[in-house]
């Protein structure tokens, strides 16, 4: 099996340690000593080499992905002239690995998650592998814990036959549902067979490039020329000229939707994106005052339910309740807990400024 | 006239900006660009020059002081060799000036007040000169705005006859009156006639060390050793020697209250002391969202009411209410701004833990 690690986001909504220079796939942000696109690659170990690794990311990302996975040969680290959506990075890592191995499988990893259960992580992996050599596009469905309305959803369809050969039950896609709101949400967990989207994919290569050619030929089209540029030496330029054409479509819409055999492993591993700092309250452990604590020492008089990030000094906490605190070494974020998906605004009001070091 | 500033407190409550190494005199806690003691003998130009300004603090603030206040003779930064109260450090300035100028006049000046109005205070302190020349031991009454628990009070009784030859009426002072309840306070400030005792004094030096003579025999003792050994070379030993023998006993307690010819002189000047962090919203301007920047910039989203100090990182605050957020080098506090009190707590927890390094 293959790996291609989508590594393009900016992660805005975890300023001030996610930054332009460094968006959180490349930071430590669980204060475990490796960044989310590390820890990304480790949850591979034993099931992808480096060698089969791939990471798409943003040309000024590159260098940075090569230096955090230096397992990764230089060639496989695949860079985007600008971000645009998951289906034509997809799409860049398949015409890539294709060139090399036609009918491999290839899973697709977002950098930004977070698993507990690495174990589980890869028996999921594998069930899926089975599928996807069958010629399934496969999606991890996520066990859902709690009627998340931040989520797509996946309806789990029959069980698939060639499940015997896995270790974990393979399912048809019955339908895949756009983030719903509460009351729907709570009626999808009571109903049983709703799964989130996590986002995660295994597919053979010729397999989605087929689907790409039949739902995305203008996409498709593009791939191919950017494909034989790369026996040439004029890649660096064909993907200059044809990267902007693309569309800026999702592969959930742009193909998983419309695609025939597509099947789903359920994921039952801890799974996490972080994709705002009230989501840390998911992943870190809390200690004796509730407190969330992702980085360095923390002194809590009369203090609780708070997340505190700081890079290296100490955090008094008195009377504070539910807070998010992030202090880096040049901006300090306090705000409340419920509120955080407002840190858009802080970035959005730093660019006005023309604050661009702070961004 | 002369005058003493008095620079012995240790600061904790608005720790993590004071420190034992640097506590809030010594600092710049209003983000003015001068620390308290500058701004101390700042509000005395015009009237009393560096040459007749003298400094008592602890042994280990003396280089401090002497950096911070150039204007002063060496000689006249006193230092104790560790904190008494205030009757010992008036005690010393007043012995080393009388050496001097023995019936000089002396204003006591805690170093860590802050005074909006310059003019009227040094109005006040001008008529309570007028005075203490005719031998009144004078304290300057705070007139208050609101029933403050914190403080003791002053109630005055009738006007003196020499008033005329000053620009503010001065009173005989009835009573001093411990820190009172908050019906009591309340009951003061209706019935009129009560002032904050703010702790600043101005009396001729013989007359304050009669009055040491009469009612702290022991104390006048030890400072008329000290006082003889200025002409040796043994000062600082003898210094040393009698020091551990002085009472630790305010001026309040063990002079001002039993002395005749007590003295009273209005201040009426946007007097506060900044004894912890919840009382710079007495001081510091609001900006449009309530809230209060001591230093730093800040970018609020839907927050009011905070503190914020910042050495110079950008604050993000979104949904954060009456907060004091502090943040130096190497400490970040964050509090409600009711339970500022507890910073002692905070400085105790370190001091038990051995983080000299934060104390």
């Amino acid at each position: 099996m293959y790996a291609a690690i989508l590594a393009g986001g900016s992660g805005t909504r975890l300023w001030p340690r996610s930054r332009q220079a460094q968006p959180k796939q490349f930071a430590d942000i669980l204060g475990t000593g490796r960044t989310m696109i590390q820890a990304t690659a480790d949850r591979l170990e034993g099931l992808v080499n480096g060698d089969q690794l791939y990471v798409v990311t943003g040309a000024q990302y590159a260098a940075l992905a090569a230096s955090q996975l230096s397992q990764i040969p230089a060639n496989q680290i695949i860079a985007e002239p600008f971000g645009r959506n998951s289906a034509p990075a997809i799409g860049l890592a398949c015409i890539h690995l294709a060139a090399r191995d036609p009918d491999a499988v290839l899973a697709i990893l977002p950098a930004d998650h977070v698993i507990t259960d690495v174990q589980h992580f890869q028996i999921a992996l594998r069930s899926a592998e089975v599928a996807a050599q069958h010629g399934h596009l496969v999606t991890l469905g996520v066990t859902p814990d709690l009627p998340h309305t931040g989520y797509g959803y996946i309806r789990s369809g029959h069980e698939l036959s060639i499940s015997e050969e896995a270790d974990l039950p393979l399912f048809v896609v019955e339908r895949f549902l756009e983030k719903p709101d509460l009351a729907t949400a709570t009626a999808f967990l009571a109903a049983g067979g709703y799964f989130w989207n996590g986002g995660i994919f295994v597919f053979r290569v010729d397999r989605m490039l087929a689907e790409m050619a039949r739902q995305l030929p203008e996409m498709y089209a593009g791939l191919m020329e950017i494909q034989a540029s790369l026996k040439t030496g004029s890649a660096a330029q064909c993907l200059a000229e044809v990267w902007p054409q693309m569309p800026n479509i999702s592969i959930d819409y742009g193909v998983m939707e419309g695609a025939e055999f597509v099947a789903m492993a359920p994921l039952q591993a801890g799974w996490n994106d972080i994709g705002s700092w009230d989501a840390l309250t998911n992943v870190l452990a809390q200690d004796e005052h509730q407190n969330y604590i992702a980085r360095g020492e923390t002194l809590a008089i009369e203090s609780c339910g708070n997340i505190v990030y700081s890079d290296k000094k100490l955090v008094a906490l008195i009377g504070a309740h539910d807070l998010v605190i992030v202090d880096t070494g040049d901006a300090l974020l306090v705000g409340h807990k419920s509120q955080m998906q407002k840190v858009k605004e802080v970035v959005e009001h730093l660019r006005k400024q023309g604050h661009t070091d702070l961004l």
